[in-house]
């Protein structure tokens, strides 16, 4: 009796193609949502903004080993595909995900030790070297390749990314414009949970006190938010707020002795347009704070 | 009386486009062939050969400035639009002829000092850097990224690239396939000369006399060619036949005190699957020899 659509679940290239083939014909625009699985709320809510757009949506699925340091954690990120199609089925907008193979997405194979890797590489020249990209230097050249080998083989019309990773989403945003894909942009809010902790498939991996310290971050960003709707517009002072706060709670748990340290990588503030770090926030320009 | 084809001419992305448009919806095939303009017969026949793969015939013409070394010849690169034009239209197949303005394929802008360089960028890894890659190492990024921006902005069935630039041919070879582009690529033989000279469009700045030595790679490769057809196998052996044939024109043309000197930048008898230089040639793999 359920009336749910069904999803068409593709686990190779020829096959999504030859299925994507008939809505190139029809003129039907498709709307994409690439994921890395273990879906939470934040993809969903992607999912249904796609299927608000266009009348098809394709979700891929699929962990991304270019994007993952020798030193990280590609092995066990979290892969829970019964229950990521559980998920989308529920959605009730989904036609098809998109489940490829490592092999087939990189014919030449994509050794962890980059010096070999081989084959065709993306890069976004000024942009992906700051922020994030400092600590991890060869991520957005993994995100980049990964998702111009998507666009080519699901050609959506329009794509959908969430803001949580903003500097990936000003990155792609350069790929599409200045690489001239025919494709629309869309940036969806980041999807929190009760406590202001930004949803992602990373946060399984935290154990009940890690997740209780786990808004820190959140907390030093929302400390700055405050300071700046106050009116407060230079750098310097507004992440001192930020740092003053995460310092202080790094040091509750350090003294706690819980078994974990907090560290915090960096806090950031940008212009939206060039990634540059500011001194002043313009108002009329606004800025990145993330961290 | 004239019952030729009239070319539609472009000189911008968007209305390329929206014309590109209606043959998405009626699904015919569309065939492309990049140049940088100064058309010879050698561009003649790839168009040629398009119109025999698909309904539908576009020619871009653009000096894309990202391949050219701050010391290479980007501003005299010979222009010739309405003699090529004319070309075009000779062969009365052509649908559309693109003509991009160097500002709306690179927003970013294109400074030649490649430091200063911003936006995307396509490299292939472990291919670019050797043959020709060696002498003029960001020729194959700027190509390559130029192609990808074309494609996506063409979105072409099929692509024709002229044999004369091997290496250029697989690497744009693995551009398609590892990226996952939906298009064909097909590689058309090089047009020469009637004495054996591969047309160019550079071949326009040589004097007469140069242009009697002009001949001289191709008198190399054709007795190192000679003698595989006689059996030798050996790199060396074989090589040292063109060095021997060229060294000796080189002190010819020293001596005759002509005014300009032959220099060779390189002879190359790689596999044709990795571009790895051979020691010894395997009979059913082949070879490609290039200078």
């Amino acid at each position: 009796m359920s009336s749910r659509k069904e999803i068409l679940v593709f686990d190779n290239i020829p096959s999504l193609r030859s299925w994507r083939q008939q809505y190139i014909k029809q003129d039907k625009q498709v709307a994409f949502i690439p994921t890395m699985g273990s879906l939470h709320e934040g993809h969903l809510s992607l999912v249904k903004q796609g299927s608000q757009h266009c009348p098809i949506v394709v979700v891929s699925i699929f962990v991304n080993p270019a994007q993952f340091a020798p030193n990280e954690d590609l092995d066990k990120y979290p892969r829970t595909l019964s229950n990521d199609l559980e998920l989308l089925r529920s959605l009730d907008c989904v036609d098809a995900v998109f489940l490829p193979k490592v092999e087939e997405i990189y014919p030449y194979g994509i050794p962890l030790d980059v010096e070999k890797q081989k084959g065709a590489f993306v890069e976004v020249r000024d942009k992906s070297h700051q922020m994030e990209g400092k600590s991890r230097p060869l991520f957005f050249r993994g995100v980049l390749t990964v998702v111009t080998k998507l666009f080519n083989i699901v050609q959506p019309n329009c794509v959908f990314f969430g803001q949580k990773d903003a500097q990936q989403c000003i990155v792609i945003r350069t790929l599409i414009s200045d690489l001239h894909f025919p494709i629309e942009m869309h940036v969806g809010a980041t999807g929190r949970e009760y406590d202001g902790l930004a949803m992602s498939s990373r946060n399984k991996y935290l154990t009940s006190d890690q997740r209780n310290y786990a808004t820190t971050l959140f907390k030093g960003l929302s400390a700055i938010k405050n300071e700046f709707d106050q009116g407060e517009k230079n750098r310097e002072i507004l992440l001192n707020k930020g740092y003053e706060l995460i310092e202080k709670v790094t040091k509750e748990v350090m003294e706690k002795n819980l078994g974990f340290e907090l560290k915090l990588d960096y806090l950031s503030l940008v212009d939206p347009r060039t990634l540059e770090e500011l001194q002043e926030i313009e108002e009329e320009k606004g800025a990145i704070l993330s961290g």
